[in-house]
């Protein structure tokens, strides 16, 4: 059976690079945000849709009457997350059957779980996680403190209803999870080099 | 400055032997039980006392209003559960300068802050935290799995209790930790070989 690597993360925690690096070192492949091209290959979506579903969905829920009432409720966007989530399953499953694999995000825990995969969660202090945004900032980019704060509960937010609508368990919740990282004040690629060595 | 490894960990999780397993792949000095042995030492107080004020205060508490009021209260515990914090601290920096270590438990990770210690939170689900304590009980010990689990939450209830007390801080909460680590499935020999090498 392959080896998998999923990783959940924190936004601004490094989650990411940690996981491209992490792929790198042991040559595995890597999944990101490939993952959401391939979906839209697959349900005739476009991307930027596909993207607005994964990451703000499900907002839209119907209330536990309808069926049983005249009520008109527009359960188009439901239909279309649902379409959205499973065709995600189905291809995060292809990839896993692939060949070893660093995963991020998308639920790929909960999805792969038969498979066993070694999960990793990666989070930072709030003060690092700004820093680590302000020095990725788009040039102009010029936002205060209490701006990047908000961003970055907003996306954590939206994450972790996702997630715990999809897997009915806790994102971030250190049981979901084999390793759970801090990143404050570590340097990512050091830590990927140190976490390789777990894998080799 | 020497290199300190923390180890907090939950009742049943399997963090002791892990930290021991650790030191010995290290070849790290490894403390533990033997912080009561020295705080009796230091304090005079028995060890058998000791280990009762370290595993059950702070329960004692006394009212905001006292040296107000006229009311007697009897802050004797209350007094020796920090001459032993005091004497605590104080064996546990001097162990900490001493030489490369692995601490378990006794609030060494916020004890020993400004040393950077490399701060590790054990844990595990309930069910194999039962199994584990299953496995380790003495001859004739027959708990149920409701026993088991009763005492694993007091077992941890004290400790958070201690912990939040004297650092202000949450036990377990993984901000205050560098790696968590669940040991659930685990097998913990593997384990510490596979830690070992991050630190070598």
């Amino acid at each position: 059976m392959n080896k998998i690597i999923t990783i959940g993360r924190e936004f601004g925690s490094g989650g990411r690079e940690l996981g491209r690096r992490l792929a790198r070192e042991l040559n595995f492949d890597y999944y990101d945000k490939e993952i959401l091209s391939e979906i839209a290959k697959h349900t005739s979506l476009s991307e930027e849709y596909v993207q607005q579903v994964v990451e703000n969905q499900p907002r839209q829920l119907y209330p536990i009457t309808v069926g049983r009432s005249f009520l008109y409720v527009d359960t188009q966007p439901l239909q279309q997350a649902s379409t959205v989530f499973q065709a995600q399953q189905q291809i995060i499953r292809e990839m896993a059957e692939r060949s070893d694999c660093v995963i991020v995000g998308r639920c790929a825990d909960y999805i792969l779980r038969e498979m066993k995969p070694f999960r990793i969660f990666v989070y930072a202090d709030l003060q690092s996680r700004i820093e680590r945004c302000r020095s990725r900032a788009a040039e102009g980019e010029n936002l205060s403190d209490r701006e990047y704060k908000q961003q970055i509960q907003s996306v954590d937010k939206s994450r972790a209803r996702y997630y715990d609508f999809y897997t009915d368990m806790k994102w971030g919740d250190k049981l979901n999870y084999e390793l759970c990282i801090n990143t404050t004040g570590q340097d990512i690629p050091a830590l990927a080099g140190f976490l390789a060595r777990i894998f080799k």
